[in-house]
């Protein structure tokens, strides 16, 4: 049976470590905070991440990087801005050239581009590198119920063998070789997420949200097919799976950001108050609207989210003018794509 | 301008007669009940049907077919089983050859496996047919909330000179020629909007519920293709986009029979408290599940909706065996589509 270890004991990578104690695979959870990693060696209990939960007495928890050397499958759960940070020292303390690294993290680097696979591919460039994505609540796994996700690996037999760790009767796990496809799916619905809390924000209705969920859809697959995804990853739960679950549930970080901002709120009223949970869609949408304007790829629904985070346009101002363009075929052949 | 008319007073043929009068088609609206058409005309309400909703006074009702003889184009909008008994009606009054009839009802016909357009067309075999689907609560269009939706007809013109009736500030359509695809998909999603309601009815989340409806959008579309559709129009405003207002809305009738039979009451409990409003998905489920099995199309998640609805298999007990399949890959290579 593999060794495994969960690097970042936020609520997902929490969540994920309950997973695999459950399968039997006794997973080691590296903490940054000795007080978090007393707590659930000590109660069992992570009452900042995942309240409520009782974990299961076989995942226990570190603060030391080195004891995650003798591990064969290494989550990696850190915030995508210290993902960097935390595998460089991670490489520093040394692991085997074919521990498999999975990255957990939505997202893409901001001043680079690169998804979370390729900033630990850079990093560990022998290493096996896979990645785990899909509409996925951490409390919602860490409570048991039904869950399906997406593992993705250029080489089959790794997916194949990480699927099998993620095989529950509660938890349910497909592969595919896209690695590229799942991560942008992750990475992109997030601003998705922010306009479907915006029109929620400003009580518009279920049929502006189905429209718009609709239409964000179209914009990122032809996104994500120009920044090197398989279009029918994006037909997956990576893509149109994530971009439901965030665009539609109140426990989406995202989500709550565009809602508030519809609202009248500013984004430094709502960000304070999620204290120190990650809204990782506020800086995605700047990352993820550079990329766009340099493919140029058209993406109105992400250029009016970043109108409105960056630039201070009103947030009805910014829904009006996506309403308000001009009538047109749904799928425009000239690119046979669907029109926008 | 054209001259314009709805059958069929429901609250979608009625909301839909709204939008034709903001736009200045003075629409005549038929009615079946006498009852309903003086409301209409004197109070210019249908408390039953759009209660709370102001008409607009250039909409009048009728209850004579012969009163659209001269009408250019004519909404068709009764229900699924009412369509081939009121168009016959229509026939016998007689219209006119170059008169285009809009089918938009969703559903498909029991006994025959005829989509609406179809129905008309067998009655109407020299008139041009073309139909509108599209993820649109009625409630909402009535109360003008901003809303976008899919024409289509095997001639472009036609559907260009309809999407001309149909665009407003708050109103947005979409042209396409496939008109197969876009009623398969406003039939078909009914059914994943019956078994979305189960979901949440059996209290299993939003996880479970986000991967049903990704599953279930790679089955209408494997079904949806099968039956003559175009791939591509299943991830448009008539496919994906109906498909997530039906299972995410409180407003879907399909939606409330499902979450009714998750919560553990019988379909004659849940459509007895309905009143005269019709759950179309509840016929559609078996005329769809009799369609992919002629087709021999794989239908896992339609085969437990039909067995629950019609073989009285326990909600729970459908649910477990649609999670406790074999893991695989997410997009089948063997058949170029996506596993199931």
């Amino acid at each position: 049976m593999m060794k495994t270890a969960v690097l970042g004991a936020g609520s997902w990578g929490t969540a994920l470590a309950t997973v695999l104690a459950e399968g039997g695979y006794a997973p080691l959870l590296w903490c940054r905070s000795a007080a978090v990693a007393d707590e659930i060696n000590e109660k069992h209990t992570t009452n900042d991440y995942l309240p409520g939960v009782e974990l299961p007495g076989s995942l226990r928890a570190t603060t030391e990087l080195a004891d995650l050397r003798d591990r064969d499958l290494i989550l990696v759960v850190t915030p995508s801005k210290a993902i960097a940070e935390v595998a460089e020292k991670l490489a520093a303390v040394g692991i085997c050239p074919d521990t498999v690294l999975l990255a957990c993290t939505k997202g893409i680097e901001r001043d680079t581009g690169r998804r979370m696979s390729e900033i630990l591919q850079d990093i560990f460039p022998d290493n096996p590198i896979a990645v785990l994505s899909g509409p996925n609540h951490a409390e919602e796994v860490a409570r048991k119920l039904p869950t399906a996700t997406t593992i993705a690996a250029s080489d089959h037999e790794v997916a194949e063998r990480i699927q099998a760790a993620f095989t529950l009767p509660w938890f349910r796990s497909y592969t595919t070789t896209d690695v590229a496809g799942v991560e942008l799916g992750g990475a992109i619905k997030n601003v998705f997420a922010i306009a479907g809390g915006i029109v929620e924000g400003l009580g518009l209705g279920d049929n502006a949200k189905a429209a718009l969920v609709t239409r964000g859809l179209t914009e990122l697959t032809r996104l994500g097919v120009a920044l090197g995804g398989d279009a029918k990853t994006f037909q997956g739960l990576s893509g149109v799976g994530d971009l439901v679950v965030t665009c539609y549930s109140e426990l989406s970080r995202n989500h709550r950001v565009g809602r508030g901002l519809g609202e009248g709120k500013s984004l430094e009223e709502i960000t304070a108050g999620m204290g120190h949970m990650v809204a990782e869609g506020v800086p995605n949408t700047l990352s993820i609207y550079e990329a766009a304007r340099r493919l140029e790829v058209d993406t109105p629904i992400i250029d009016q989210v970043h109108h409105v985070l960056y630039e201070g346009k009103s947030p009805a101002e910014a829904l009006t003018d996506l309403f308000l363009r001009e009538p047109k075929p749904e799928v425009d052949d000239r690119c046979d794509g669907a029109a926008t």
